[in-house]
């Protein structure tokens, strides 16, 4: 149920659909289960959508049947892979009492389930099992009279994480939840207004960013005219970008929350390095995500940067998987290293995180294979400690080592010589912001909603 | 929006699915454009759907992955073709306040509309645009209490044609409308209570045909015992039972109505024989629908039977047609006429009905061609006037040529030499039964269901 | 290693390719494994070949990019299915010291295996492990001057049957064996000179029919002009047209050996109606192969014809088998009787030939099971007791059961009441040929060129 | 007709042909057009080949038919995509005097045209256009007795480029040009005999790297054991190894021609820093070549190392095109800065060579648009200005830019402020081997081997 998604929207532009296939080119990398594009020609929404990457979905011709001049697009990862419904796949359309909707939602909410059933009380009939089909119920089931005032009136019975983007026949909106989860970024291109998760999506385009969707605004494109509000209450939400956006999710080349996320996760390495130094030969990332931190610590410490894992460039779901007689490929088919670098070296090597242990000891066996002599982990943020319930797949805490061990017990596991972890504050530092900006909820368990007893009880059995 | 459909359904059976998959291969020639299999184990339905015939799109694989023991399934055809969207394959699965819901649907409702704006109007949502969704919303709605009342409920509202079958994790349910439109039969395999559109589905499977769901009845299966209700007020509808399953939908060797419908088609001929008689060489049919009328004719008339016409195997929907430059290939990828039986002979060409007229004239044509000496066309149907509302995909009024032109006028049209249409009373006599069994609204005119001015506004347009 | 298979050439038109696809779409009967189509401009020879129906392997796309004037195409049935390597799939195509050549090949030539060790032995290469590219080798290993000195140097070395089309940038030739076992004929569209191995191609397009290319003749059609020569030695060979062909394989709309092929096969029913009558009260075939036979049958006796059993449509490759722990399905996903027909009734059922027996009980009891009183099996070939080497894929001695039992074990074996085979006599006066003109060995095991005992042995082992 | 290539083959281990698929998946660089496996179990070799990536190509399924210990696989690149024939795939797998015989090939011959010619001559024939099937021909072809002596015999009428797998039922044979163009890499798995074009393919399975096979030798693996031999008269040809693998097409973790590529690679980096040092405050690569002489770049000048250039990781064949009227996306789909680290820097940019120069231009362009105040481009490999024909492939003449350009020219073509060129010596001096050990053709013109006044009049023609 957990939804990493990207999102991308425009507005009143001959070639919307094009464009969103180009925006969800770039987003690629937020979600490679499915994707799907909706889009209008003021009188009829059409859409189309399949399992798959963005390039496998869209051809040449299915692309040129989405004529219309205003779009939504739709990547999605999902946890349960192929097996998953298609009713699952986004953006969903409906057709109700005013006429046809789309949406496109990154995000999960932690009050879903229970809105759900009050909906299903309330006669509500559900195909998939997406969060974004309970908004687009609350949307319709408003009492409220103008689309905005519906649409207000569902997104404050929200609890959780949603960036949003909604589509009519007239209409383009985009909304983001009071605390600012998950990232939404505004733009124009020719005039055009133009909405996508990460910026690289308007750098691909030749969008030029505006400004982000603020924490609990709503942006409504209509007649041409752009026009915001806030949703009420929201106010009264701690603002809560999520910081794991910076460490992991988001693209380097992206600005997020008003920052570029190559510069935060350099400094994330260069704290990183003034908190654990250690006396070695070179730094190492393990790609990509270890790259940009690993670059940071190098800078810092003046400790030698080395591509010294290689990682293959064609990993994908497909891969077949050895017979259990054989040995273990293990983490051989996503990395490779370079033995002639690494041979009687002191290593430090940079990852973005640690999740149950496993991959950083295998990591950390074939460096010392390959001819490592130490082998120093760096981790470019705080022990994981907490499950996140708000649109990062993160497993739950009893499979967080993080969660039951100690660093140091957590180091003699992963057989690293020395294992450093970059601190709290030393990772809100790097952001330049504050524990008032950012959710860090999975390093502190300082969830910035009620994460109801049930949720938290449902997750653990995934 | 027509409907054709095959639908099947298996309870407590531990090869449900593939039973399923048997009795829609079976039940093919009702729909050809998508194919779905929903089974329950008794705690979850799964469902698998796809375009295309069920052998293509039920491989091996997907087939394993329904694991159950109760089953119903669906085949579709469509007049919008692959341009339709993946929410209208059935069965359609939801969930809601109880549970979960599969429904597969065959006919057409002439209210669907209006119920469709009412949901709407009360906070309704569509994904698709089947009356199929109608059902299930209106069964969800519903305030009764039990779920067979809701079912009751709902159906109550319905007018128009529909057999259905409803599976929840504990219950399999079979509906009639009061009309009793649509086929729908019953039979028993190894014990387990198995629905089908046609009995020929029965047939594949080994199961033993049983009776006919009544119109209005509704039978549910449920802790593995069969019961039957009636629909209240369906008392008062008349039997309408559709006599074009009888002349050109079902399958010959099906049992629909409690009539098999290679002998009421054969009886067909016998009465048109002694309708229309002429002095004549050879009776040929046009296949297939024409073939068991043909051979009813012959054996009336005495005038012997020949296959003068040969139809290809092949003949599917992905046949690339011929540039506009080149001449026009027309009935021949179909038909092929055999010239050493027709020439200089005088022909009885039968056929199941005449919609726009230009194929009849197109074969004429092409038997002359041949070398007919005389073609007298004989229909095995009294001449097709009015569109169907109830589930058959006809054409407007204006594009049949039975409603704009008298007999003598079609007879020239196409070209034959004498032209014989089935009398209405002969056609009612061929099924031993009379008006008061049968819908025969496409010839009269006289529809057993009120059908909305819109409907008929709307279906023109199509 | 047999090759059933259709092909099709024309030369010099403007939609060469697209003709040729229709040709193959009206030959696909003759083969459904794999389809290909080549076609020169003059220049360059491309072509496109895959496996699956014609209607699959050819899209709009793939055809319009065979651009040129001339073109051979074929359709392959073979008994290996998809383990088949592609580099079987024709036309096959080669380049060589003069150019590029392609070829499409109907027939099975019994010194295939010698004529590929000698050339093995002098240094020849093989791809796959068809005849036809054995008969391209020796075409290129010619120390003959020019082309056609080249090809009938290669033919004359051939022992077998072959219904050939070769060609090469400039030149498209037909080429038939001097025993004439597979059907070619010739005709001619718009003035372009077509070929085909039977006429429903020839009707479907439009094109006008001329005679069959004689055994042992070649056309060659170059710069317009068709001219037409013997194969040196012909003259000596005994004229063995495949008289199955009639029985079985050709389409009944076709022309083939100068004869209709329906006519031939409802004289073959009447003659059997003459030689084994019968009392009985209705006589149905065994679709498709039986109903033409039936006819004839019927007409004679005078016993009324029926369709007492009715074919599934959609039967073909792809169909999921049951589990072994169901019941079986058996001769059911084929055909399907009408019990209101056959209740009480004594029934004659006629089919084309009994291979092993299986099919032919599982028909009669599934008859008998449909309450049939008597059934009489009337086969319209004589007894089969000898494997073909020729083109038609016959299992071996010991697996048809006419060639180690009576008619009169076989009867108690399908358990019919009685069983009549037409006679050999009978057969050929059908034809209004003699043993002169047919091959008639699968019957009598008269060879008309001698198999080599190897060949006989390994046809065992298949 | 150029052929990238991966290559790989295993001997004698009960899971071949899934190594063969991991070894391919490794050096899936190489070649992304098609993929194939051929395997032997020591009777039949079996084959399975494609269109596509390894990982499309195979599934399961298809891996678990190549049944045998023996295996050899084969990655292809190629100019001429999908238009091309499925011929052209390998491993050829043919059958002839003495057997089956499957080949696998990485290089380019320059006589493959005289050669072929000459087979045509004497009767040969060609099913595609590789040069490979030419190797085959020649093999067969051979007068001499023994296997090893027909390929030896063959193998010496060849110039040119070419590492082979030669599989037959009983042998694997692994043989390099006695110039040794490409790499060829000999290792061992749990005592089976592994080859491979580059190391990285042993590091995937677990492999222990051997030696490589020398230019001119020839490794026969039978009967369990393996045995060495030279091609006659290869002593007499310069050691030519294609110094290109190393810039720009081996995978930085591989060995080849006993060298780390990584380790290569970052010295082209130094010395390109001593030869053209330049003021600047950052290094950044053109990913993904760019990267390890970036980081060389980086070290020697001391000047700090970034990814300022972001690569898509999903960039491949299948992207739509924008319609022309929109504006030109360009470069970016592959490549996107970080503005945030270029503003108002003076930037070195690495790429390994320039080929037309508009890509190089373009990029320039990005980051001055993303703020760069400087722009320095340098290239690890000195100015290319001379075609390949040894298996890479390069444009013709009067497309490279640097055939026709000073570097000033160039410098002011690509819009650069400064550009700097790797010097002859200089790259010579980092592989720590001189020109007696290397091609270097397409900087300098002096092809080690003649290539015919037709195969470079034909190239220009491509
Ligand atoms: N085009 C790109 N170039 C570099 N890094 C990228 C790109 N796209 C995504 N990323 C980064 O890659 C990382 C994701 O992957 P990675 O570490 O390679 O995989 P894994 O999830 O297997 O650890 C994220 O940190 C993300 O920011
Ligand atoms: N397996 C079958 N054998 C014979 N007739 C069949 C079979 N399946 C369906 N039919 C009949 O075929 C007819 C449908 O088609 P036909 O006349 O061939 O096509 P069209 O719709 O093109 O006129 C119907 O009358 C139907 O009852
Ligand atoms: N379009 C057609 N209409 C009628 N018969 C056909 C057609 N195409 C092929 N046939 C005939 O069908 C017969 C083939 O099959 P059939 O008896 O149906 O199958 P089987 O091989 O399973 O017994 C052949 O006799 C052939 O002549
Ligand atoms: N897994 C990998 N990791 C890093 N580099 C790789 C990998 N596989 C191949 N390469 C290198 O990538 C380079 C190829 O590509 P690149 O520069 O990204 O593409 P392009 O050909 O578009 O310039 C080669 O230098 C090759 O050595
Ligand atoms: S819990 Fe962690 S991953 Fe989840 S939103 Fe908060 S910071 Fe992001
Ligand atoms: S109108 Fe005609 S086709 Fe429709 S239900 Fe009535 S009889 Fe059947
Ligand atoms: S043996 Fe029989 S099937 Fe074969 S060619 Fe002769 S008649 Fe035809
Ligand atoms: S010419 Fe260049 S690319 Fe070709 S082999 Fe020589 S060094 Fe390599
Ligand atoms: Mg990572
Ligand atoms: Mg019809
Ligand atoms: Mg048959
Ligand atoms: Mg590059």
């Amino acid at each position: 149920m957990k939804e990493y998604c990207g999102i991308f929207g425009i507005y009143d532009n001959p070639n919307a659909a094009y464009y969103t296939y180009l925006g969800l080119y770039a987003l690629q990398h937020r979600g490679q289960e499915s994707a799907g594009i909706a889009v209008t020609d003021g009188k009829r929404i059409t859409y189309y959508r399949d399992f798959g990457l963005v390039s496998s979905v869209f051809k040449s011709d299915s692309l040129k049947k989405l004529t219309g001049h205003t779009a939504i697009g739709h990547n999605r990862y999902s946890t349960s892979g192929a097996s998953d419904s298609p009713d699952n796949i986004q953006p969903i359309v409906v057709s109700y009492k005013y006429g046809q909707l789309a949406i496109a939602h990154n995000g999960n909410l932690v009050n879903a389930l229970e809105l759900r059933e009050k909906l299903e009380e309330e006669g509500s009939i559900f195909r998939g099992t997406t969060d974004s089909e309970v908004i687009v119920h609350l949307i319709v089931k408003s009492r409220k009279k103008k689309f905005l005032e519906k649409l207000i009136d569902a997104l404050s019975k929200l609890k959780g994480a949603y960036s949003l983007l909604v589509m009519t026949n007239k209409k383009l909106i985009a909304a983001r939840d009071p605390w600012g989860f998950r990232p939404l970024c505004m733009g124009e291109l020719n005039g055009s207004p133009v909405f996508a998760s990460e910026t690289c999506a308007f750098d691909l385009i030749g969008a030029r960013y505006i400004r982000d969707v603020e924490p609990g605004e709503i942006v409504v494109v209509e007649n041409g005219k752009v026009s915001s509000l806030r949703l009420p209450g929201s106010e009264k939400c701690k603002k809560s970008q999520c910081i794991f956006e910076f460490i992991y999710f988001a693209r380097p080349d992206s600005r997020i929350f008003g920052k570029s996320v190559y510069e935060v996760r350099k400094e994330f390495g260069r704290i990183l390095a003034r908190e654990y130094p250690v006396e070695a030969d070179l730094v190492i990332p393990v790609p990509d995500s270890g790259v940009v931190p690993a670059l940071g610590y190098s800078q810092e410490s003046g400790i030698p940067f080395e591509m010294g894992l290689i990682r293959n460039h064609y990993v994908g779901r497909t891969f077949i998987k050895p017979e259990q007689k054989m040995r273990d490929i293990g983490v051989k088919v996503k990395l490779n290293p370079i033995p002639e670098l690494l041979k009687g070296k002191r290593i430090v090597v940079i990852d973005d995180s640690i999740v149950r242990g496993t991959t950083s000891r295998k990591i950390i066996r074939m460096l010392r294979e390959a001819g490592a002599k130490e082998v120093h982990m760096r981790i470019s943020s705080p022990p994981t400690k907490w499950p996140c319930y708000f649109g990062i797949d993160t497993p739950t805490r009893d499979q967080l080592i993080a969660s039951s061990y100690s660093v140091e017990e957590i180091c003699k596991f992963i057989e690293a010589d020395s294992l450093g972890y970059l601190s709290l504050e030393g990772m809100l530092e790097a952001t330049c912001g504050s524990r008032e900006e950012f959710c860090t909820a999975c390093f502190d368990g300082k969830y910035p909603v009620d994460v109801p007893e049930r949720i938290v009880e449902q997750s653990k059995k995934k």
